[in-house]
């Protein structure tokens, strides 16, 4: 057998581990050049694979590769763009196979969320029906931790344990100041439609009175009347109210709280998230000096506190595709599968692209509190084994010594442009 | 001689490292029980002091007390509370001797920035006036890092690492998106008066092309037409743009930013600090996609990615807090002396009280870029040794274990009421 090219690309939001599932896919195929020659990465994801603009993989260091495991963002470029279906855009689907076949790729990795699991599945369906030999297999990537049948989304536990450590300290911060000073915390966090971030920060609450005392899920009809008798009550009882709320909080008409809070004197919707909107209201109706916070970007980003259970997984799901691809796998994805909560035991399973693509995983019911503004004991069986461990990235005077790869281009074979 | 109690209390807003001074303090003191019987903490500050609400360090464990140098927050808790002059309120100095007198108080620690170094100096003044053998001694702390003589003030090197750590971890991720998403990510950090935190976040571009590439300080009036230039530069050049802006930031009217954003339909202010103000600019004015983020108080409290010099430094301030009490030297404050920039060394000096209290550090104009939008190579000599080194607290079940301590309060032995 001959070996032929693998691709690979990075698709949609990045996270601190979706470079680990990389370094995963890059090592395992380098312990088999037998098999795999070389492995081609697309330059900002599946565009890269569309134009024509591969990276050769093997200009990289086996140093440097290794340092992808604790390097956060996506090392080659990630983009927001989903392939239309065979009917509304045949010709990205040809372009693909065009591109494939001049450099001879016999293997698709694609890492990404459920967008991108469909996208593989109809990438390697529309190979099986040229007849084109392409092996494809999706590698699970979200922070938003909504793809099914795989236990948990890399990327989830790092940002899980950002949240938590997070909104402990931050709690421990506010308890001190709210003899004379803020006495509301509230930090926003990401998860637009589902609660599965914001449900994290509610692993820091080990014991009563502990931060956070509320938590509002997007799954949750923002109730203002019960949420502001909560702060009161938190206040009263344990001297300050720390609050994580998701970017995705929706009032009762269904509008998000952020949109719905204010419009400024040209109609424009408030520029702030939806942490100055709930700040505000606690401030407005029962007074708490209030500090509050928007992570945004920083929780994704954050492989400093990385969850190594996050990053073990992330790279043992690289390794995996490579794995399943070579034992002749088709259409599939690796997935987490686990055995016992405590401790945590986990193996590899896997599962059909159809099976995963565009299927949503929302919070179980039974995950939050019956009054809405917390966990429960189930949700807290299944969040806490995701950000067991620490795996800290090398410092290099005293910052992080992430890695950026050199990113060379495969010289173009195609004398054909494509327009994205 | 006999041996008589301390006092040590807690001011302002609290850091990440603080308690490493508390732990100092108190440590030391257990190590001098012939001349220090007992160290009796303000809870809530010097609140505790002037209602007589003492805390009984001696209640607490050895291994407690020795959590407190990985514990953020303030764990005998703060507060916003200034004394006033002698002749604007002497009944406050009365209060506190008396309360004093009654605990047998001959050691004074105030633990705070330059406002407590004014108090600690007052109180020595009056107690000297009054008679009364009382040894006042400051213990510097501020993440503003704008005390004067000291070399930095514990707690800024910590915010310092978060900043820097953080833009660099959201630059690499935008990085990665900036071809079809986001390519201006805004964080806004504290520093209302002075650019330290902001320019430390300079500390993470280390070479050409890195994040952050803009740094927007308060001491220089924010010049839209110049920042949207540089803006697209940086956009054109490298792809994308991260920004770091202090919440200080002021237009040339000297009003803040944040504040003449834009007002909502009644009139109110904008709720959203800067940060989102900057990222809107960019979004109307040039059209990028943008992401933001608001640091607050998790840049402070995040003890999770101290910087081991700062913990090392609160810890050596409070230790040598003790010791200059015990040598009778009054009316002081312990400081950073640096000796040489690369290795950093640096030893503990000492000044007068007078020297410190209500004196600003401000940044010197060298530090900044002749373009305003950078820091000097002076500057980054200045700042990079503060953020030198991880100083990681110990986890479980994926979390930091930060202590909570007793804080058993001393009877009380005086049947009057103080009004703060």
């Amino acid at each position: 057998m001959t070996a032929r090219n693998a691709f690979y690309a990075q698709s949609g939001g990045v996270t601190a581990v979706i470079n680990a599932s990389a370094c995963g896919v890059i090592e395992t195929a380098r312990a088999h050049r037998d098999e795999i020659a070389n492995v081609y990465a697309g330059r900002n994801g599946i565009i890269g694979a569309l134009t024509e603009d591969l990276i050769d993989t093997s200009q990289e260091t086996d140093a440097d590769i290794a340092a992808l495991r604790y390097t956060p963002s996506g090392a080659f470029g990630s983009c927001r763009y989903k392939l239309k279906g065979f009917d509304q855009n045949r010709a990205e689907y040809e372009r693909l196979l065009e591109v494939f076949k001049a450099h001879d790729i016999g293997y698709f990795f694609y890492n990404g969320g459920g967008d991108s699991q469909d996208t593989s599945n109809k990438v390697a369906e529309f190979a099986r029906a040229a007849g084109y030999p392409l092996t494809a297999v999706g590698i699970p990537k979200t922070v938003d931790n909504d793809l099914p049948i795989t236990d948990n989304c890399p990327g989830f536990g790092s940002v899980a344990k950002y949240v938590a450590v997070s909104i402990r300290e931050a709690g421990y911060d506010v308890a001190s100041m709210a003899k004379t000073s803020t006495k509301v915390f509230v930090m926003e966090v990401m998860g637009r439609h589902a609660g599965w971030i914001a449900a994290a920060g509610g692993l820091a609450a080990d014991k009563p009175g502990a931060a956070p005392h509320i938590i509002l899920f997007p799954e949750i009809v923002f109730d203002e009347t019960a949420f502001l008798a909560k702060v009161k009550a938190s206040v009263d009882n344990f001297g300050y109210c720390a609050i994580v709320v998701s970017e995705g909080l929706r009032n009762a008409d269904g509008k998000f709280v952020a949109e719905a809070g204010s419009r400024d004197a040209f109609g424009h919707a408030q520029l702030g998230g939806v942490g100055p909107v709930i700040a505000k209201l606690i401030k407005d109706q029962l007074g708490y000096k209030y500090h509050w916070a928007v992570a945004d970007y920083l929780q994704r980003a954050a492989r400093h506190i990385a969850s190594k259970t996050d990053v073990e997984q992330a790279y043992a799901l690289g390794r995996a595709a490579v794995e399943f691809a070579l034992d002749g796998k088709n259409a599939v994805m690796p997935t987490i599968v686990r055995e016992s909560d405590s401790p945590y035991q986990w193996r590899i399973g896997e599962t059909a692209l159809a099976n995963v693509a565009n299927v949503e995983k929302k919070m179980p019911a039974e995950y939050i509190t019956e009054d809405g503004f917390g966990i429960t004991e189930a949700c807290r069986r299944y969040l806490a084994p995701l950000i067991q461990g620490e795996d800290y990235p090398p410092y290099i005077d005293g910052l992080p010594a992430y890695v950026e790869l050199r990113n060379v281009a495969v010289p173009k074979k195609l004398g054909t442009t494509f327009q994205v």
